[in-house]
């Protein structure tokens, strides 16, 4: 312990410097709402001109979606000892719904904040929480299904269009009409939409009352395919000031929500770095703290201080928790001939305690009181899929659909009290199964929301299972799940570092953002075309910028030729000058225009004058033989 | 020049070492067939019993297909500048229907015979090269056509077959029925099978009898899908010895054929080096080499230059050749409000030719010479989609389908011949526009193989287009592409290195493989199941060795947990012991035990029995509000 403390000291004073540079030729920009104080962040990357002008002109900036919070505005000084500014503090106030408490209300938040030897480890600026005031509910579906347009249903209707509407350039706006699967996504997302979706449950807004750090966000599919990355220390590794360090990592490349999986010690004092430190959702598996609270005997969990966990936890600001509250008693022997059992931890520690005590899964039997807390601070729900199929030969099993069928009715319960729910999937699953796996999850959940793992879609190569579940899960989202979880490269085998963080991230959003294309998202296809024009242009340093991965991208280029000047030579290491096809592709052009033709389509029809004739001449056959 | 013949001859005389190591607990061995020349390789990987042998017993060996040739082979010591054996020599010259020539036939293959300088660069043991005999076709096709079932027919069905029927195993037999989207893979392989489909033109088996050192495969939508994988130096880079590298480096982690796409200098000798140590089919794009003999200026190629250029690397034994046969004149215009042009090298090397001369393709117009000399040393083509989609905006236009049906042309006339054809695809297209590609490929030309470039789903990931194309190439495999031709991580940025190359297969060797189990190809599930179960079983070393790249999941594993000892331990570094969910589940079977009860089933009943008892007490509602 004395190990992880001082690593923590002598880290925690400092912002990771990889998380606060600003990416190349971008800047950080405020899209501004009805009010002052809605202020949507977005990244705009600056694009050089084509160098023959008269062809294809200027390049107007590309807006994308902005995922990493104040750290990478250079007008904001960060300090992760100070936490975050909380952009959401005046609209929670301002409801009048909410009190602010005069203590913790969990047990064991109290216990720890008045442990002197924790006083080095703690954040050293915590707040006590808001709670929902006697009688109220203060969830974003109860005020959507209440006709209320929040500042977040603003600001998030302002980020999921990325000023889309902004661009009048015909050949950045060429796209392919998508194939939906079902979902309705307008041209342009208004306010107005975002609460009608929140309010039918197609969508929700983890926002909890004691997170205003966040930047509000959506997760439904009639808008983008969002991810989430799992960081978390666990008994055998890592420390509090890796975890935060990881969350800005993540945060960086795109994570849109993080999960805190984090089961070694001092979860507590780790979430709140997290969270204070967190512009995105945050989402916890709250058996997993509640297992540590009684040493790691599942039998011996109590519905009491699971309660004092969900408490404890949503008084820190989580967003969202995994509940495995579908893991009945019932559906555990459908588990016995499987290939890989139970692979889920959370699954896995219910199925236990059921089996000890012979009863059924106190989530499933407490499921009400567990609504009522999650209405006090808008917790959102996220079902968890504790029965999932661990290997390829275990997908669409029984024990998986029947589990699904459970958390359709507790999603019924959930609406009754407006607390927000999404759905957790599969795991495994071969490609020709996915499909399945949405349409039952639309028809036994009412189109709440899908929250997939991939699915990996082999099991044969651990390693790479960030390529096994990316075409899983670019699958998937095509087909209407609404988030994908990562999985790194180190899935089956170990904890992820920084690097593979970073590796599970671009994957997924390479995932999602081949689902969104596919879908036929209006605003997604742009980034598409302006990259490939760079491409064409031989913009290489726009390239790389538009690029997911802006330093890989350049660091591989310059690999083969370091030189600058290849940088806007016309033609690249792959094949050299003589090769080229894209310099060829303009050869073609200039050919045709020192024949003294004003443009191409001239000059081919002459060629096809000749031909034409030639054909003719020759009978007219489409082949003929010479 | 100097400084790569320097390079060169330092290297040349040692092979690759990481090349000939043997996998981890794998023995190579050969699968006899009804004669003593028909030794089929595979890899055979032991496993560890299980732990707890009442339960699940022992674990069989897996056998996997395997593409390493004598290189795996303890037995067999390499020697590059020697070369391979040639397994298919006595089944060539058996057939009786070819002769040994006295010389090479192409001036140009003379010319660099004879050139003096050349000595330190050539290999030193060029035979002189066969060809068909006067009115003799010696394609496997024709004899497909005329009933004979070949040697190669023979070692196909067996490699195909992968001991599939020696498992009795029931949890290792357990699979899926595919989706196989008018695909019909037989339960077994029959040599009459290979030859059926052979006939039929829906498979090809690249044998040029030239290159008498392959271990024969198949290309084709009823067989196991494929993956190829390009090496080739470069005018910038690259020497002869690092592509000799590369191609046994790329056969080591599972390339099925490797296409030599060298456009630098030496290309013939590199050629002759990679072919004569290659035990995989081998294939080019003749076009580069005959552009390199006119010093880049595509508009001085003529029919003379190129069909001297294919007897050359006919005669050296070249499997397949790309010919870009169907960029015809009037496509090209086709191709002018394109965001990206035409991105093949070959495509547009070919449409310059023709808008310089005003002239249709001489490929397309001088295809049944072509044909004549394919099938006088059995080369196979690979007919080339020089106007795909460099871009999502372009994917599934005018342009690429006017040309895909011009190819459905070509490979009539190729059957006509008896000449093997494969059809190449995209490139960038987004997914909901896959299928479409395939569809249309089958439609155009008659089921004839396809062999297809990923496709990329997206275009802003410069730096992970393996993953981009990954996810397309999965999809289009299953769809019924019968060959993916890899990407590597450097696409579009710089000429891949060793690790590139060896990400580029293994995410391909991923895409096949999750195509293979969405088909429903009956071998393909065994080996998920095998690793499922030694992952369940905690047998880490199994887990390793049964992966694609057992070294990458091995290392990954002991970054976290370097001691030997965790490799027995029932928990993994990820979540410690006591959130292990595998190891609960496993608690969950011993708590039943202890409870006295001899199977799970039988706990959980007891403990239904109760339920159920609660449940009727309580009115029999699923759920009850507590």
């Amino acid at each position: 312990m004395s190990a992880v403390l001082d690593k923590f000291q002598s880290d925690k004073a400092r912002v990771d410097s990889q998380a606060i540079q600003s990416f190349p030729c971008s800047n950080k920009i405020y899209v501004q709402g009805s009010r002052n104080d809605i202020r949507v962040p977005m990244r705009e990357i600056t694009c050089a001109d084509t160098p023959s002008a008269r062809e294809l002109g200027k390049n107007p900036p590309v807006t994308v979606y902005d995922t990493s919070g104040p750290y990478t505005d250079p007008a904001v000084s960060i300090d992760i000892r100070q936490g975050l500014a909380g952009p959401r503090d005046g609209w929670i106030s301002a409801r009048n719904d909410t009190a602010q408490l005069d203590a913790l209300s969990s047990t064991y938040g109290r216990k720890r904040s008045s442990d002197g030897n924790l006083v080095e480890l703690r954040f050293a600026h915590c707040k006590t929480p808001r709670r929902a005031k006697s009688g109220c509910n203060v969830t974003q579906m109860h005020y959507a299904r209440r006709g209320i347009i929040t500042p977040e249903m603003e600001f998030i209707a302002i980020r999921e269009n990325q000023r889309l509407h902004e661009y009048h350039d015909k050949s950045l706006l060429k796209r392919h009409p998508g194939v939906p699967f079902g979902a309705r996504i307008p041209a342009e997302i208004t306010p107005e939409f975002v609460r009608s979706e929140v309010a039918a449950g197609r969508a929700i807004i983890p926002a909890n009352i004691n997170h205003p750090e966040t930047e509000p966000m959506i997760i439904g599919r009639n808008f983008l395919v969002k991810i989430n990355a799992n960081i978390g220390n666990s008994a055998v590794t890592s420390s509090i000031a890796e975890e935060v360090e990881k969350m800005t990592w993540a945060i960086r490349w795109g994570a849109d929500t993080v999960m805190d999986l984090s089961t070694g010690r001092n979860i507590h004092e780790t979430r709140e770095w997290i969270i204070r430190n967190s512009p995105v959702p945050i989402g916890t598996v709250p058996i997993y703290q509640a297992l540590e609270k009684v040493n790691g005997k599942a039998e011996e969990l109590t519905w009491e201080i699971y309660r004092d966990t969900l408490v404890e936890q949503a008084e820190q600001g989580v967003d969202y928790f995994t509940i495995h509250a579908g893991v009945r008693l019932p559906y555990i022997p459908l588990t016995a001939n499987r290939l890989t059992g139970i692979v889920s931890r959370g699954g896995a520690i219910l199925a236990k305690w059921c089996l000890a005590h012979h009863r059924e899964n106190f989530l499933y039997t407490h499921f009400e009181e567990i609504c009522e807390i999650m209405r006090a601070y808008d917790v959102a729900f996220s079902l968890g899929d504790g029965l999932r199929p661990g290997s390829i030969a275990d997908a669409n099993d029984e024990a998986q659909f029947s589990e699904l069928e459970t958390l359709g009715e507790l999603t019924q319960i959930a609406w009754r009290h407006d607390v927000q729910v999404m759905i957790e999937g599969p795991g495994h699953v071969p490609m020709h199964l996915i499909r399945q796996n949405m349409e039952k999850q639309l028809g036994s959940c009412a189109e709440a929301p899908f929250y997939t793992l991939g699915p990996l879609t082999t099991d044969i190569a651990p390693g790479y299972d960030h390529i096994t579940s990316a075409i899983g899960a670019a699958m998937i989202g095509w087909y209407g799940t609404a988030m994908l979880c990562y999985v790194t490269p180190k899935e089956h085998l170990g904890l992820p570092n920084k690097d593979d963080v970073k590796d599970g991230i671009i994957a997924y959003k390479i995932a999602a953002h081949a689902a969104d294309l596919a879908k036929g998202h209006p605003a997604a296809q742009l980034r598409d075309n302006a990259l490939s024009k760079a491409r064409f242009d031989f913009r290489w340093e726009d390239q790389f910028n538009l690029a997911l991965d802006p330093d890989k991208a350049k660091e591989f280029h310059d690999e083969t030729l370091p030189k600058d000047a290849h940088k806007v030579a016309h033609f690249c290491s792959m094949c050299g000058p003589n090769f080229c096809s894209m310099k060829i592709t303009r050869d073609v052009r200039d050919y045709a225009k020192q024949q003294g033709i004003d443009n191409m389509d001239e000059a081919i029809s002459r060629g096809l004058d000749d031909m034409a004739n030639e054909f003719k001449r020759q009978g007219g056959e489409i082949y003929n033989k010479t």
